[in-house]
């Protein structure tokens, strides 16, 4: 039909997933809603799934009703104009605190990551009081997901759980990759020559979260697309963990 | 043909551009690659280009024969044992150095960016004595080239400049926006509610960003690909600059 020839990357948004709840079975929601837009999921393709979506499935929701905040909670709260409950929560979800100020707290996560309120989010979760948690182990949240594929449609794809962050030195936020399964998140090419036969130092490509971050563009805040497949690119396909993305500190001249 | 629906963003690499010369015309010889190839610019399509051909095309290289490193740079050339010339040229291209270990210099441009040796690469730049620099104004670069685009083919694109930085916290490198033309580099969704109706807080997003992300995945250090074509992003039009996305250090926690 068009002279077009044919894009080397494409991303697809999954549409209609319904609102997800404790207990539902993602693999099959993103089946169905695949196949309800006529999109046949192939081997090869990444699929990118909202954290938000995956700690709905897992039940990572608490009510803000049910937590008592401690005295350290109620005063970050008081110096923040913040929900003590929230604080605790946020607290109870980070192994450290990175900074705060009168508005944000930057922690780390027990898992390692370094986001703003260690991911406790309220947006886009039903119920006033309720918020979502980072799933406890995305990794194995996303393996689940690439297994139950597998088997619904015989096909080997990878998977990322993406959540939104903050950075250093930049403004704005992109999705990265929190959890990952059928890839390595990293693509490293030193010791390979570039085009005229230069050695390449210190190119180490965060394959994983550019993915993440291209699906940020469709997964934007107030539409409902949750879910995002990534076909064309080239990736290694061997056994990964987003964990290898965190940078050990002494490693780490940006911060 | 295939029963596949339409995907929603397209990535296509444009390749075949000759080694790009200092006085070349950017405009001219991706607008030859892409005919060459079949690919039809259209209005809306981003148009990705790495900085190295940007910088070569402006002459932006330096002969390390040419450099007198100071003493400065000789301390620190042998401290990393690294070519105290090379070291010269970083620093002359930095306003401050945020950090530098036995290895590895982070500084912050005069532009304002922060990342390792300020820009200054020798990969994929033909002599073994040449660096390349960033381009002095890659906001500039971005709208020269959109213009030129315009001119060429009657097309409305949006241009931005791409470098491959490293961060905090994350290991590995993306791709990020260095220059942008005919689009705003952040989206602002504060004021903006959720599917649930809760306000969205803190939701600045990254967009150009996110899209530059997107074409590292294709701009491989050891592949000629230095023109990626973005199409299907829904963005802001309006006139930006990519030093939007540089955080003042007052209002950034990550650090």
């Amino acid at each position: 039909m068009s002279s077009q020839k044919h894009s080397d990357i494409q991303l697809s948004a999954i549409r209609g997933i319904p609102e997800v709840r404790p207990g539902d079975d993602l693999g099959w929601l993103i089946t169905r809603a695949a196949e309800t837009q006529g999109f046949q999921l192939a081997d090869g393709d990444i699929v990118v799934v909202a954290q938000k979506i995956v700690s709905k499935a897992e039940g990572r929701l608490v009510n803000l009703g049910s937590v008592t905040p401690s005295d350290f909670a109620r005063e970050i709260g008081s110096r923040q104009d913040r929900d003590p409950r929230l604080i605790e929560v946020v607290l109870n979800e980070s192994a450290n605190i990175v900074r705060m100020d009168d508005h944000v707290m930057i922690t780390e996560t027990k898992h390692g990551f370094v986001c703003a309120n260690a991911g406790v989010d309220r947006s886009n979760v039903s119920g006033k009081d309720w918020v979502a948690l980072l799933p406890v182990a995305p990794d194995d949240s996303a393996l689940l997901l690439k297994n139950r594929l597998a088997e619904l449609l015989k096909v080997n794809v990878a998977i990322i759980v993406t959540d939104t962050f903050g950075r250093a030195w930049r403004e704005g936020l992109t999705n990265v990759a929190i959890g990952v399964a059928g890839m390595k998140p990293l693509k490293d090419f030193r010791g390979q020559h570039d085009d005229h036969g230069k050695e390449l130092s210190a190119t180490v490509l965060a394959v994983a979260d550019e993915i993440a971050a291209s699906t940020g563009l469709l997964m934007r805040k107030t539409a409902r697309i949750p879910v995002v497949i990534v076909r064309g690119v080239y990736f290694d396909h061997r056994e990964g963990s987003a964990k290898e993305l965190i940078r050990p500190k002494d490693r780490d001249l940006f911060r």
